[in-house]
């Protein structure tokens, strides 16, 4: 056979196996991929169940179930056989129109639907906004900690990033002078993730109000994460980064997927808060169109569920999930101060995880954040994530938005942990 | 005021207005630019509804609905409600299951689960492929015409591409002779799209063969674009590329967009098609898997349902689709008859477009193709898509899968335009 004789010799086999872009310039390894090197490390042969604690995505508990009313405008959507479509780049209108109304209750003035980009999810609207920044010799600003799909989708597109603390001493407060330090004139913007994650801090009027004078006067705009808005439980209500757009501009991320719990149905946006027309000049959105244009769309019947998931989900539902994650942060916090080799210096006031420091001194053999989790994942089947994934080292980011009692197992199981690993004095 | 005595001035405005990306290096406008161009020429006071022959998406018509089947199927994932979680890179299990099996039945072989990359449609499945082999220096081959969504990414990925022709002539059959000459040592893909858009081609088990057989013999593998697999109504059946998987690795492109008329709901795959196992060494598999963990998701309920979708879907549905389309094309190539200054240099015999091509000597005061398309638009309220979108000047794509009495209508005004365009003799 001549196909037998001379077999298929690839001629790209030494550019694709020397190089390959992921490793050419990742910083930080994604949330994702932290978690399948954990998951390797699961024993198979542990009957007890698997407690994740690792990532903000508690729909698979039944105390997280999405209200009916957003899967009755699912439904309705799709039976309507209305929007079974191609959907426009930028989104249908009745979705941008709804996404506008939803987001200016807040606001002290009113969105258009043009200032709307519907997107597939807040990681797609990370996707979109680096994208469309990146260009040769610019930089932007990221909080440490942070959400490490801003620096993986950077470093895929070339875009420079400079990172700034959140102060734990402050309730992961921005440490606004080494924001004035970092920025320079090729400096466009600056990421705020409010409320926090991983910190599960919620930042007051008067911080953001600041944050948003210093990125005026440094000529960058603001690339507000609202994904966890709402999700509010301390004494501190959640302020839109929109809010001050009349001092700077403002690019909010928001989403679905953390309020409605319902992450796999992959709907959120962009929205820009510009009430002084600011952004039109700067060439920005022509960048974020045009890569709109090329990107892949969200689903156009969950768009078109938005206007009544938006429009009318009921108060009642809202106050319940967070009054369950209310409940599951002080389980958390309680439980944590029975753990003396992880300590919490701000108790979580909004989203759904907190950033705990490892104290090394007191555990016997256990070498760093990732050696902890590794462990941990190995004999006690409970997985967290080490803070090296969101930036800081001998951190660990813990998720507590699950189940309530499942959550305490998890905890008391990282306890005996600590139990059987602490060094002996 | 403070904030109004020193107004905000952006420090990125020069770069960002002086250039952007997607201008830099893009050979193509997309098919969406197009359509917002032309659209822009539309004559709001022609009271006559608007005819759509420019795109691949008949849901809007009733005769083109899905199945019930599929939309029960979407309903009863997501009312189970074990499907609002985050999904995993590649795509949930049972949803990689099914699309192995549906794929599988036209081949020679079975697909793994691990063959599969659950996508957001076609157009991420080739976001990912073009992005994976993205490399300085490496090359792609693309067929003239073609979707230019490909060159679109490849742009903007700055991944070379080289333009082979479909001949006319011999059914739009791949120049072979042209492949051979335009790939050098860079070269690691051709791209194949079978049914054919624009040109509503079906290639011939022979020609197939042949195809992979030189991709072998040229050390590259193929990227098989099959979004129109099984819309086929002339004497050719469709033919798989995968059934050549063990000349030359294979990775094919599905959809169901198209079968199922349901573009809305950005449901695709990338498979690999690849018995002898040949492209593990490769390192491509690692890079598509990298980019596939950067990348959106499709939505988990959507996937949930695609066991019952591809399983279960009645034959009988898929034949009265495909029916309702052969009848269009027949409308099509007869009503394309009775208007001179447009040819058809091959009956359509799969997928939903034709290409034909203009003759602007029978024509007074029409430039070129976009010039036909602009004045069609405004005159007529038909919308058809000029040739250099698809990489052919002078050229038509009609798309012939709507209401067929639309399609006449559409048709009918496009020959009423010929006669008031008709250069005098």
């Amino acid at each position: 056979m001549e196909n037998e004789a001379k077999p298929w010799v690839f001629r790209g086999t030494q550019k694709f196996t020397t190089k390959q872009y992921s490793n050419d310039s990742k910083q930080m390894i994604t949330i994702r991929e932290a978690q399948e090197e954990l998951m390797g490390n699961l024993n198979q042969d542990d009957e007890r169940s698997f407690v994740h604690l690792d990532h903000g995505d508690p729909s698979a508990y039944p105390c997280f179930r999405t209200t009916p009313l957003a899967e009755d405008a699912i439904v309705s959507a799709l039976r309507s056989a209305q929007f079974n479509y191609y959907p426009p780049a930028a989104g249908i209108l009745p979705a941008r129109r709804a996404i506008a109304e939803y987001v200016s209750r807040d606001l002290p003035y009113k969105l258009s639907p043009d200032d709307v980009y519907v997107t597939a999810g807040g990681h797609q609207s990370i996707e979109i906004i680096i994208t469309a920044l990146a260009r040769s010799g610019v930089n932007i600003l990221l909080p440490r900690p942070g959400y490490p799909q801003y620096e993986a989708r950077a470093a895929f597109s070339h875009l420079e990033v400079r990172h700034f603390d959140l102060i734990p001493e402050k309730g992961w407060e921005v440490d606004l002078d080494a924001v004035e330090a970092l920025a320079d004139e090729n400096t466009v913007a600056i990421v705020i993730i409010n409320p926090g994650n991983p910190s599960g801090n919620v930042f007051s009027y008067q911080h953001l109000k600041k944050v948003a004078e210093t990125a005026r006067k440094l000529g960058m705009f603001v690339i507000a994460d609202e994904v966890y808005s709402h999700i509010v439980f301390g004494n501190k209500p959640f302020i839109p980064m929109g809010e001050f757009g009349s001092i700077v501009p403002v690019l909010t991320i928001g989403s679905i997927s953390k309020r409605w719990i319902v992450p796999g149905w992959r709907l959120g946006w962009i929205v820009t808060n510009d009430p002084c027309g600011l952004l039109k000049q700067t060439g920005i959105l022509d960048s974020i169109r045009n890569y709109v244009n090329l990107s892949s769309d969200p689903v156009t019947f969950i768009q078109g569920a938005i206007p009544e998931i938006l429009g009318n989900t009921e108060e009642d539902f809202f106050s319940n999930i967070v009054r369950t994650i209310k409940e599951d942060a002080d389980i958390c916090c309680s439980k944590i101060k029975e753990i003396p080799c992880i300590v919490c210096p701000q108790q979580p006031e909004g989203a759904m995880s907190v950033m705990v420091k490892l104290n090394l001194s007191l555990l016997e053999g256990i070498n760093d954040d990732m050696d902890f989790c590794v462990k941990l994942v190995k004999e006690e089947s409970v997985i967290v994530l080490p803070g090296t994934t969101v930036g800081m080292k001998n951190w660990i980011r813990i998720t507590f938005a699950i189940e309530p009692a499942i959550l305490a197992e998890g905890l008391d199981r990282i306890k005996s942990f600590y139990q059987r690993h602490a060094k002996k004095l």
